[in-house]
């Protein structure tokens, strides 16, 4: 825990997470790990036997156990001293806005799962509320939370790789090869849903990770884009399959590759960036390495908290190098990043620089203009520049 | 959390670990991530004012830090409700065998960091306290922890390797490669020195864990080995390499080396079993995969929570397969697993068979063993069976 | 050598790969590994002394070392006996046409450099050539010859991977990451030089090397195509960097990335292809393995020689498992395949189906519309299909 | 090639190799690859059909394939101007002895593999017959050829790796892990069999190169060694697994594993060489690969061709880099270090030094004591000092 000390727990409720959910108890674990939160309150659930379930194994004292989350923002509102600083959203993504929009109206801060909302309007909806609002409002982008990640963009920054050329990108999962919303695999069935995902299924899923986390390592803005979608599984409605690429200022190039039906695919986010003195590639699944190149020279391998590039560590991590981190790590370091800007904002000083770099409410309006873009461009099999990607009535 | 869920957090105590400390973090971590313990009590350090300062940063409260570990298990043993169920034991090798027996003494559940002491006599005293109490002892051997080294464990047991014929164990890091001791760094300075770390250098800090390693996975006791043994560090007194035979029942040959100075080794955790049926191989710096190689058929890569051999899982996990768990989450599963043990208790049920390969008092005073073993050979130049390992009076 | 024993040396003769050449002594290393040829005549560069040189080197005879390709043709084509069987073109790209027609026309049999040729207007040329002849053409892709090349070819052939979803291509290099062409470096003075490399830089170069390796393992045709094309060398006329999305029959969709200008990559042809029953992945720098995982199932690690799929080798070796094999065993098993090909005609017989994998004028062709596709939807800024990609006046 | 040229092909005649061997071929292909051999003569079996069928398809003159070896040194010997220049013996261990001398005496440069012979004495009579001789005698310990191996011995000597600490060598392969030796594997069958392998198995078939790549590397000649070894196949006589420990001079220390009833290891040869400046290890499976930590530095992966580590270039390469050599090249290599040694001598200058790493009789001396050291020491279970290794009566 590198950020300064706080003198006490930040104070989390939780919406969405109930039993069977794949995402809340990555929140919770992430929230617990640098033991910087404690979760007080939580509607995890509209079915109150699984509500209470869910706060019983979570702790949560009964009555800050709330069958509907309208309920909890109320009543969490009106509490006095151990009222709840913040509050997670970890339902499907048709489940976003409502909960977000109350939450920050009634002055809580936000940390939200991604994709931001369903459809743009809730997006935009939100947005709205958060810029009204001067809380806090996190996106879980959880990549961006991987200290050799963080060390990537802090080598763009520095320079290392001159400027930039290329930017590759793979989200590759294979878990939908087969028709599994059609058994009775719940994360499969709302994730191929378009009344609960929105229209994007790859896209908004997987797709928005592999497109923020160009934008997090290279600072970079894409101009256009054009999209080539599949649905590949039988009867599927969404694309499982995002074939696209990308143009970014000064003739910098990108290509994106999402799909979550290519076999022996597990959860591989890769991510190269190339400029004219060298280039730096990551892969999620061995995430303490970060491979880099100098032009001309050896490939190097820099480990997470090991001999760094000459730069100076862009990034905080809690173990010794080549004890491997993984993925809740990653997760935790967004809720670390959160409460070192919530404890800098009552403590009036500001917060660490590593903390700024958590992913707001620009990262989810991007995402949401991102993926209608994308299908703007699938649709009509041309590129489209970004003024276009999202056409607000 | 796939263990039975039990009706209330743990409460926990540490002595050591205060600020500087490299495991006492890593203890709390892995106290914390599964949600089973609560840290309500520390004996952090001798020193009051840093004893102070630990026990504000992990929020405990403050007539619960004690400045001596003596006091806090006095005082802890009167409590009521909310007493202690456990302490862990964190401190340098030499300070485990007064609070480990204390603590036993005064009723307390035990989680104590490997080696199990400095001394044969110390380990002998402790194991002696352990088996006169009806309290758990756990030894944090970390590695036994990580899921796929347990489907290991599952694999060799189910027969899927035959009868086996070797075992291959690394254990190789390179940070002391550079005499560090001579400079302020506490954890070289402590783990250099006899009069902390026992008689045993590289040979107890990891040698130790390498060792266990290989009987967790194989089941199976050594019954002789040789060893030479280096220090190669400038002034160094303790060994800090250890190239090492091993023989264990039934013409099973073992090699291991463990070494503190071989550049380019981070924390380099190998083990490979092979037997007439097949071979797999595990590697700590990648651990969440595990290569398996059915003899004559080509090698699989088996994936921590994804397909997996036939056999079913011999482990429990947390995050879905290809989002990598480490070395935390290993630690966080000895913690579970004690919860497990101890809940059952309580329960007045079998615990959950996973959770008992957690590593208790045998595995202490078989790593003693083992060190004085080496230390014998080495003088001797000459294989020591195990009968002669250790020489008590 | 696991084709038929032919009763003789079959006699090679070359033109291009004099002094200072890049591909001419992998060309004449591939033709002697596997001893089914023997150089006997060459034109090895227009530059007498050069010319000369090569051939002592080469210890071709000097009345059989030509300064001139037209006459070497003429001389050996009234040869008795011992006249050539077959000619071998190494020069650049613009230099290929005169070479193989006139060779053809004299009926030698070409084994051919690719890409096919400079321009569409000499490739169509050469291939009406080689229509008109009853004589071998072969075209060296080079990444054809490796065997688990061959051996994903044969488990798509076999339906292992169900119906194919998914090509995923890359070739990525960094050597024109600065600008070598200002240097003395002839290969890449050449490369980068429209006249005589033709339109394509990196998209003739190496692009057509990737198109033709997903065509060559699918056995599928191109559909359409989308490309982004970048010249990040400064100064560099022709592209040196290829981003493009493929389409093929019945739903497939293709991704290629080619470049010379990623730091980090060095001759990194890659290759990925999934479907309903599972994928493949090979890559040429460890080009020994394939890994393989059926949809479900835990990944296999194919060796070149070992266990195979349970479809039977759909590939020739020379070497045991393990002992790897690499680029000029690739070279080699092309020539190994044209000398099947060609004793096979002389003995009446079919020749070894494995040999029939020798790529040919209809690949020389597809490449040279491939190249003059990606141009044309490069300025279009859309998708083209294929009966568009080439417009012959 | 980058060894000066030399005027003409080498004439070269092969003892053994007939149909069905592993290694003739590989020589001959070695011998070959760079143009400066030309097969002229063998002996190739014992029985005359099969020895003539060998040499057809070798394009051996029939005259000049002998069904006698001893015939074919005769012959030979009296031939004019297109005389051999040398013979390669790849003939079982057993057969090595009664060539290697009788060629030697009769002028010709001798080519041999490895281990030298089956018996101490049959070494020791070739080595005077070598040293009696002013003709070169190599020995192919084919992992010397590869050009980071050379690498590796060039760092060393460059003092890259400061002075040395430690040298671990593994050789495991898994084809004996089944009793092979009762199919009718011909390989399987004398490899096992002591009165053709002589009386070490594993140990002389793998162990040689493992203990010779050590010396090669580290310019170290081992003084003591402790050996552990089992022969773990169904019935068999042989050792086919080495467990062993290495002293060598000025405390540096090592271990050597050498198996073939590993499943899961095919051709591993690993080496590892570290000392007080950094470490480098190589991986004969992915051999154009070095990867190279200064200490406390970040990990460089050095290329074959590639950038190097500012020493310069240690060996000679025939590819670009990242179009990966294999293991033909590194045999090649060794045939192309001879033909410079011999070339050199015939044109009275110093050979490059480069080819002068070629191993040659002391390293067969070498290996042969090391198997006997080896056996010695593990029937008496104990370290044998070097001096004791062989006893001669």
């Amino acid at each position: 825990m590198p950020y300064p000390f706080f003198s006490r727990r930040l104070r989390l409720g939780m919406i969405g997470g109930g039993p069977g959910s794949l995402i809340g108890p990555v929140h919770r674990i992430g929230a617990r790990l640098d033991d910087r939160w404690s979760l007080e309150a939580g509607a995890f659930s509209s079915d109150a036997a699984r509500n209470a379930e869910a706060g019983r194994e979570c702790f949560v004292a009964p009555d800050r156990c709330y069958d509907d989350w309208r309920e909890m923002i109320r009543a969490e509102a009106s509490r006095g001293a151990d009222r709840l600083d913040a509050i997670s959203i970890v339902t499907p993504n048709h489940l976003h806005a409502g909960p977000a929009i109350a939450a920050l109206e009634a002055g809580f801060h936000v940390i939200c799962d991604k994709p931001l909302a369903a459809t743009l309007a809730e997006a935009d909806a939100i947005a709205a509320a958060a810029r009204a609002s001067d809380r806090l409002f996190a996106l879980t982008h959880t990549y961006t939370g991987y200290p050799m990640v963080r060390q990537a963009r802090r080598m763009v920054q520095e320079g290392r790789l001159g400027r930039l050329r290329i930017v590759q990108i793979q989200y590759a999962q294979d878990w939908l090869s087969r028709a599994l919303e059609k058994t009775d695999n719940r994360q499969a069935g709302w994730r191929t849903d378009p009344t609960r995902s929105g229209a994007g299924g790859c896209l908004g899923d997987i797709g928005t990770h592999g497109f923020h986390l160009a934008h997090f390592v290279t600072g970079l803005r894409a101009e256009a884009l054009l999209a080539d979608l599949s649905a590949f599984g039988e009867g599927r409605v969404l694309d499982d399959n995002v074939h696209m690429l990308l143009r970014y200022p000064d003739g910098v190039r990108g290509m994106l590759w999402a799909t979550q039906v290519a076999p022996g695919k597990g959860n591989g986010v890769r991510i190269g960036v190339y400029g004219t003195e060298g280039g730096v590639e990551w892969f999620q699944e061995q995430p303490n390495q970060l491979r880099w190149t100098p032009t001309g020279e050896a490939a190097r391998i820099l480990e997470r908290g090991g001999a760094d590039d000459g730069t100076g560590r862009g990034y905080t991590t809690r173990t010794a190098p080549y004890h491997p981190e993984g993925y809740l790590e990653a997760f935790a370091q967004l809720y670390e990043d959160a409460a070192e800007l919530i404890a800098a904002r009552e403590e009036n000083r500001a917060p660490d620089p590593i903390a700024a770099l958590l992913p707001g409410i620009e990262a989810g309006i991007d995402g949401m203009e991102f993926v209608a873009g994308a299908l703007a461009s699938h649709q009509a099999e041309a590129w489209i520049a970004r003024e276009h990607w999202a056409i607000r009535d």
